[in-house]
C-alpha cells in the first residue's frame, strides 16, 4: 500500500504536494518521497518516516520548479530499508526520469530475469526500479513517453497505479483493469493526479474524473491530455480499498467510499436482523458502518470504545510486564456504554483475528450481556498478491474454517460477516469490476499456482488527445 | 486546565504514570512532568513538549521510588515560559515537597503580597507556588500535613485539584467546592488519585470514587487515608469538564461523560424539533452529542467532516498565501454526506465563533441545503476566573448579543444551544452543584467586580482516618 | 563551574548572548540559558543541553530587548536536574529579577536556615537562589540595587561571580576575594560583563578591565557605572582556572592564561632538567605548557596523541565488551613520533590518576622508551569548596600519597609536578593573590572543618560613581 | 573525499564498522552508511548525518552477520542528494553486492555511454554505480569475483579505492596507480580494511601493510587471500592527502603523515631563513608543520590562533548584519602571543587564497609586526580530477598569478611555498610515485584537454593467492 501524487501547477509545487501527501498519509506512514525538476536539474528529497518529519520549510524550498511526484509508503513485511524509499530516479542518456508507484506486479521475477540476461543490474528489489527500466529502456527506440508507457504496459502484469516526472511533464498511468485507484483534479493553475480524490480536497482543487484503467494521462504547463493505452473486457477495482484502505471522505471509480460503507452497515443488518442495545463502532474505520446499520435497525448508534489520540513514534510502548498493568492505553472501553448491554459490534474484517479476541474481551470485561460482531466484509480467505500487505493462508483466522469456528475463536456471542452479493451491491459496479482475490481465491490475473477469472486486455498505440474539452467538475463521462 | 496524576505503587512509578500521563494527555499538550521520592532523593523530570516527547525509557528508569507525581499543562494565553512547568518543588529545613495543581485562585494578588510582606520571594508567577509555599510555610508551626493542608485551604480562593509529594507520601487535595475532578483509583499494589478515571482505566486499575470536595487523601505504602478538611454548603463542578475537557470516557463525580453529552443531544432534538437528512457531529468532541441527537430524532447519524489524524508539532501550517490553496488539511468535507441534504450540524460549544463559521462554511460549499447548528452548551457569555482558558467577553461572540444575532455571525438556517436547565438535567447533580460561571455571569466564589452566588464554607481541623473498609469498586458512598 | 555573561546594547542582546555563551561553552555543557527584558516583560529560555541544542532562531527572536543575562553549567555530581538551569527568576512586589551565578558559597547552611526560620521557602538547592533572596529581601528596605548587593555581600561567604537583571539594567558583582573572574568589554552600542575576556572577543569588542573584587559593576543604557562595596587586604583568584579551565586565549585578572601555561612548561624543565627525544602534549589543554617547556628544554615538540574532534553526545560509547575491540576512538596514538623514543609527555594536573595511567599506557605500548610525566600543578591533596567540581580526599591520588607513590601507580618513568612557588611566580600575582586550596589545604575563606588563611574584609556603603572616564581599552588602573 | 572500510570478524562487524567509521569521519561528514550480510540478507542503514547522528544503538544492532562495508562521504559541490548516500547495492540474479567507493573516474561519460547504447538504466549519477555495474555485469560471463574486478579494472580510468560485500565475503581494490589510499589490518578474530590506518587503531587492531596499487584483496571468515590484477611502471598517490586530508597519526603507503607534515615544516625553514619571534600553526592541520618549522629553525612554538571545538550542526551563524560583532567565535586570536611580534604562520595550503586572507588580517589586529606566510604545498594551479573537490582554475589564487601578487592578496609580509622538489622529498616516494596534478597540471591518467605523464598499466588475470605468510605486522613486503 502507498500514496501517490503528481502535480502540474505554474505556482511550485513542493508545498501542494506535501500537503497533498499528508491527505493520503494513512496509505503509508513508513516513508515519504517528493521530486520535482526545474530548468535542467532533478531534485529528489526522501527519508524514512511521516511527511510532517521527512520535509522541513528549506527541504520544501529546495524542492523547486512547477512540476513534481510524491509518494508514502507502507511498510510491508521485513522490508524497511531506505532504498526502498520512493520517488526512484533514473538516469539515461541525459534523461532524468523520477517514478513513484503504488501497486504489486505478479511478473516481477520473469521481468527482472529477461532484463537481466540483456545485462541490466538492478540497484533495489522493488517493482518500481523494473517499471522504470522498461520505461528508460523503451524509450531508447520509441519516440515518445506514450509509445514507452505503451510497451511497459504490455510486459506488466499485477496493480500499478504509476506517476512518473520526465523534465517538466508529470505522466500518471493506471494498469489496464484499474485495480490501484487514481484520480485527476483540477488546481487554479494546473493539474494534480492523485491516489485518492482527498489530496485534490487538501489543496481546494476540483475533482474533475479518474484516471481510466489502461489510460496514460500527460500533465505540462500547457495542460492535460491523454491516450488510452489499453482497454479490458473488465476492470477490477481493489475491494479492500473499499473496505479497509481508503480514506471514507474520498471518491474512488465513481462512489464516495463512506456511503458504500454505511449500505454494508444497513445491508449487515438485514442479513441477520436482531435485536440490541447499541451499535458500537471499532474506531476509527469501523464509524460509518456502524452509521449505516443503527440507521437501518433503529438501535441506537453508541461508542464503546475510545482510542487515544496522542500516540506518537517515540511513545514507549508497555513491556510485557507493564502490560498487565498499563493495558488500555491505545483503546479503551466506555464502561457505561457496555455494561448490561446487549452489543452489536461493527468492524471492517478481521484478518488474523487477534485484534478482534482482544477488543471482544475488553467488551465482556466491561460488563456487556451479548456480543454480536459484524463484519464489513465476507471471510479473507486467500492471501493479496497485487499490493495488499496480506499475511499467508495460514495466518488468516477465516482460511479453512467456518464462521462457528471464527465466531469461537475470537469469543463473540454472534458473528456475521457481509455476504459477498450484498457486500458487490453496496459498492455498486458489479462483481465482474471488483478485484475479490482475498475473498474468492480467484484473481484477475495469472498468478502461479492460484486460480484466475479471465480477462482480455488489449493494448492500442493511440495517438496522445487532449480531453480537456471533457474536463466537467464532477462529471464522469464513461 | 491540567491534567494531575499521584501514584504509590510497590512495583515503582515511572512507567504508571508515566501511561496515567499519556491517559491525560487531552488536559494540556504544551509540557510534562514527574516527580518521585527514593530513599532521600526527590527526582523531577519535566520539559515543554508532548508526555512521549518529554520522557524516554532513560529519563523514566532515572526517577526512582515507589510514589510519585505527574502534571500535563495546557498553554494560557502568554505563559510559554519553563518555569511554569510543573511539578514544582520546594525545600525547607531538610524537606522535600513536590506539588502540581489544577486549577486557579482568584485572590493570588492578595496571598503574593501577604507574603511578600513577611519576606517571601517568588520564583515564578504560578498558583503552584503560593499555595506550596503556604503548605510549606505552615509545615513549620503545624505538626502534620493535614494541619499544613487545613490551613492552606483556609487561605485559597478558588479551584484546586492538587497533588503533592513529602517523601514517601503523596497527598492529594480538592478545593470545597470540588471544581476541578480528582478521582481515586486501586492499583494491584497501590493507589492512584488522578483528574480523570481513564488514567485508572489506562493502568487497568478499578475506580474507587471521586476525591470529596474539601477532602484531603493521604497515599503511602501502608493504604490509603483521608480527612475532610472543609465542607461546604454545596458543591461547583466545573460545567465545561461535561461539555468540552473531559475525555467521553471519564466517570467524573459519579456520572459517565458519555452519558451526559448523548443526553444534551437527546434534548437539543426536543428542545426544538426539525426534520432534517443527517446529523453530523464537529469531530472529535461532537460525535457522542451526536449519537443522542440521532437516536431521539430518528435522523441518521453521519459524518459530514473528517479530521486528519496525523497532524504533528512539526507540521508546516500552510503561509497564509499557501493556504488559498490548502484549505481542507485538518478538517475535510464528506461531500457525499452534505451535498442536497438538510443537515443538523452538532457542537459542544460556541466560544468566539471564528471556528463554527469556517466549518457551516465549508458545509455550505459542500453543498447541504439547510445546515441547523445545534450547540450542546448554552451561550458562553462571561469569562472564567477558575482555570479554563477562556477569552474576554469582547471575545466572546454570544457575549451581549441575541441567538439571531449569532446565527446570522456563523451563518447557519437555524441555530439552538442548549437551554440551561436542560444542560443541568442532562449532567444530573442539580444546578446548585455546578460552576455556570461562564454561562450565567454568577460564580460560586467571591470575584473582584463579578456576581457571586453564596457559598458557605466550614473548615475542619479533623483527624485523619482510614476509610479504606468503604473503599469499594464502583461504590460512591456519599 | 559555570560561566556567565550580561549584556546591554541598543541592537539587541540575545543573539550577542548566544555567541558569548558559545565562546564559553567550555565552562559547562550540561545546560544554558538566557533572560532578557523588555517593556515590562522579564523573558527566560533555558533547558539542559549544549548553547547549540538549547537554542534555535525563533527561540532567540522571541527573546526581546536590549539587556540580558546568560549562563552556561557544569554537571557537579548528582545534580543534572532541570530545576538548577539557570538563569533563576524571583518575581517580587512587581519586580523581575533574573540571576545567574558562577560559584560556591560555603555558608549555605546557616542562611537557609536563617531564611527558612523567617519563613522562606526555597524552590531548589542551589546558591543561586540563596542571593536571589537575599537580594530580593534587601530590595524591601533599601532604596536601591547597591545597598541590596551591599547587603548580601555581608552576608555570603564563599565565591561569587554573579550576573542579575533587573527591568533594563544588568548588574555584575564578584565576591571580595574576587574567586572567580568576571570582566569588563565595550561593545559598539553597549557593554558586556563575562567569565573570560573570550566572550568579549567572539563580540568583536574592547577588553576594558576585569570587575575588581568587591565591586559592583552597573550596566544599562546610559553606560556603565560602578561601586566598590567590599574590599579585603588579598585576593584569592582561583589558581585552577589558569591551570585548567580557562581557555588559553583568555585575559584574566590581567594576565594572558597561554602565557601562564607556557611559563609553567618553561619552569617544569628548570625544575629537573632531563634529556629526551620529543615533547608531547596531553591534547587540548597541555599544548601550551609543551610549548613552553619545548622552548626552554629545547627538546623538539611533537605530538604523541591525537584527540578525535566529532565526539557528540549522541555517539555511542562502546560497551565493555565492544571496549576491547575499541580503545583509541576518542584519543589516539602516533606511533612514529613515539616509538624508541624518550617522551617528556606534559598534562595540567593529575586528579583521580585514572586518566594518566590510562595514557601513561597507551604511550607504552606505542614503543616509547622512557615516559618523564611532567605535570603543569603541585599534587591536589584537598577538596575544593569554591565552585571546582573536585572528588573527595580519598579520592585524590595525591592525597596522603608520596610523589613516587603515584608515579608507581601511573606507571611513568619519572614524575615531576611544578613546585608551588614556581607556580605561584608563573601566574605572578603572588600566592597572597591566589587561592591554593586544593594545593594546600589551607583556604582563603572559613571553611567547616579546614584550615583557614586569614583574611580581612570590608564593606563599604559607597555611592555608584561612573568610571566611565577611566574605562580606555586595555588599561587596567588598579 | 570518502572515507572507506571493510570488515570480518566473526564476533559481528556493525559496531566495529561504527567505530571505524567514527575515526574516518574527517574523510567526510556529509553521509554515512554501512551494509552487512547475514543469512541471505543484505543489511543497509544509510542517512545524511555524520556517524553519530547517522546510527543508534537500534540500527546497528539491526545490521546483522559478520562481514560488512562502512562509508563517510564529503559534500562535493551540488551533489547534497540522498541518492549518492552510499554503500549502494545491486541486485543481480539472485546476488546481493554492496560496494563503497573513495575517488572519482575520469571516463565516467564514455563509460555510461557504453553501457546506456546497451540498454543499462541507471538510478544515479555516481561513479559507484558504474562500477558496480560493470562488475555485476561481468559476473554474468566471469566464473569469479576475481575475474569480474579484473574486467572491471580494465575498463575504469580515475581514482578508485573499493569495498564491496558479496554475501558473507569483503572484497578491496585499489587502482592500479594506487591514487586513493586503503589499508590492511588483523583484528582478533578478522581483518578490515580501511582509508586509513587510524580505522584500524580504533579497533586496537594491528596494522598489516597498505594494499597494493592494482591488487584485490578478499577477506572471509577462513581469512585474507591477494590477487594482483594490475601492475603499473609507477604510482601516484595523492599527494594532497598528505597535505592536508589524512589524519596526522594515519600511516599511508609506508609514511606516518605527521612525519611528512614536519619534515615539509623544516624545510619550509630552509628553503628561505628568516629572524621571528613565534612560529604559529593554523589550527588544527597546521600544528604538525609548526613543530618541524620550530625544531628547524629555533624559533619558539606559539599558538596564535585558538579554535572553538563546539561547533555543532544546529549551531546558528552569525548574518551578515551580526557577524560585524560576532567575528571570532569559530577562531580567536590569542593577542598575548602576536602582539609587537613577527610571526611566522604556518598552513598547509592555499587555495582561493579567502580564509588566508581573513587570517593574516586578525593577526595584523592581534598587533603583529610582521607575518611571514609558509604554505606546506605548492602553489595550486590547477583543478583535481581524481577526487578533490577543488574550484577552478579561476577560482584558484595562485592560478597564472606570481607569488609577489598572491603575498599582496592576503596581506602577508613574507610568503613563501614549499618548492615541489622539497615537498616530494618529504613524502620520500619519489614525484615519479605521487599524482602531482594539481601543482603541475600533468595528470598521472589521460584526461580530456589535460596534459598527462605518460604511464603503463597490465592488467594481469592472475590466481588469488594467500599471503597470509607475508602478512607480519608493520613489514611492508614489496
Amino acid at each position: 500500500m502507498c500514496g501517490i501524487v503528481g502535480i502540474v501547477d505554474a505556482g511550485g509545487v513542493s508545498f501542494p504536494l506535501y500537503y497533498a501527501l499528508y491527505a493520503l498519509q494513512h496509505r503509508g506512514q513508513e516513508s515519504a518521497g517528493i521530486s520535482t525538476f526545474e530548468g535542467t536539474t532533478l531534485y529528489t528529497h526522501k527519508a524514512q518516516g511521516l511527511v510532517a518529519e521527512v520535509f522541513n520549510s528549506q527541504t520544501l524550498q529546495d524542492l523547486r520548479g512547477n512540476a513534481g511526484i510524491g509518494h508514502v509508503r507502507y511498510p510491508t513485511t521485513g522490508s524497511k530499508v531506505p532504498e526502498n524509499v520512493q520517488p526512484f530516479n533514473f538516469r539515461y542518456r541525459g534523461l532524468d526520469l523520477s517514478i513513484a508507484h503504488n501497486g504489486n506486479l505478479v511478473n516481477t521475477v520473469e521481468l527482472r530475469e529477461e532484463y537481466e540476461r540483456r545485462g541490466q543490474i538492478f540497484c533495489t528489489t522493488t517493482d518500481t526500479e523494473i517499471i522504470g527500466n522498461i520505461i528508460a529502456d523503451a524509450l531508447r527506440t520509441s519516440k515518445s513517453m506514450e509509445d514507452a508507457v505503451l510497451l511497459c504496459m504490455r510486459r506488466l502484469r499485477g496493480s500499478y497505479a504509476t506517476v512518473a516526472l520526465l523534465n517538466n511533464t508529470v505522466y500518471a498511468f493506471r494498469d489496464p483493469l484499474g485495480i490501484k485507484p487514481l484520480c485527476i483534479g483540477k488546481l487554479d493553475n494546473g493539474y494534480i493526479v492523485a491516489s485518492e480524490s482527498v489530496a485534490i480536497d487538501a489543496l481546494d482543487g476540483t475533482f474533475v474524473r479518474d484516471v481510466r484503467p489502461g489510460e496514460l494521462v500527460r500533465i505540462d504547463e500547457s495542460g492535460l491530455t491523454s491516450v488510452q493505452v489499453a482497454t479490458a473486457n473488465r476492470r477490477a477495482y481493489c475491494i479492500f480499498e473499499y473496505i479497509y484502505f481508503a480514506r471514507a471522505d474520498s471518491v474512488m471509480d465513481g462512489t464516495l467510499v463512506y456511503d458504500v460503507r454505511r449500505r454494508i452497515g444497513q445491508k449487515l443488518y438485514d442479513a441477520r436482523p436482531i435485536e440490541a442495545d447499541a451499535v458500537c463502532p471499532v474506531p476509527d474505520s469501523g464509524i460509518a458502518y456502524a452509521a449505516g446499520y443503527a440507521k437501518q435497525s433503529g438501535i441506537p448508534f453508541l461508542e464503546g470504545l475510545m482510542k487515544n489520540r496522542y500516540m506518537g513514534r517515540t511513545f514507549i510502548m508497555p513491556t510485557q510486564q507493564q502490560r498487565e498493568r498499563a493495558v488500555r492505553i491505545k483503546l479503551n472501553t466506555v464502561r457505561g456504554n457496555l455494561k448490561d448491554k446487549r452489543v452489536v459490534l461493527i468492524d471492517d474484517s478481521i484478518v488474523r483475528g487477534t485484534t478482534s479476541r482482544r477488543i471482544v474481551n475488553m467488551i465482556r470485561d466491561a460488563g456487556a450481556e451479548e456480543i454480536h460482531l459484524r463484519v464489513g466484509s465476507p471471510p479473507i480467505i486467500a492471501p493479496c498478491y497485487l499490493g495488499v500487505d496480506m499475511p499467508t493462508r495460514t495466518e488468516l483466522i477465516a482460511s479453512g474454517k467456518e464462521v462457528e469456528a471464527v465466531r469461537r475463536s475470537v469469543g463473540a456471542t454472534s458473528l456475521t460477516y457481509i455476504p459477498l452479493e450484498d457486500l458487490v451491491e453496496a459498492i455498486g459496479c458489479g462483481e465482474r469490476n471488483l478485484c475479490t482475490g482475498c475473498l474468492t481465491g480467484c484473481y484477475p490475473v495469472e498468478i502461479n499456482g492460484e486460480k484466475s477469472c479471465h480477462c482480455v486486455v488489449d493494448y492500442v498505440a493511440g495517438t496522445h488527445q487532449s480531453d480537456l474539452s471533457t474536463f466537467r467538475a464532477g462529471k464522469e463521462e464513461t
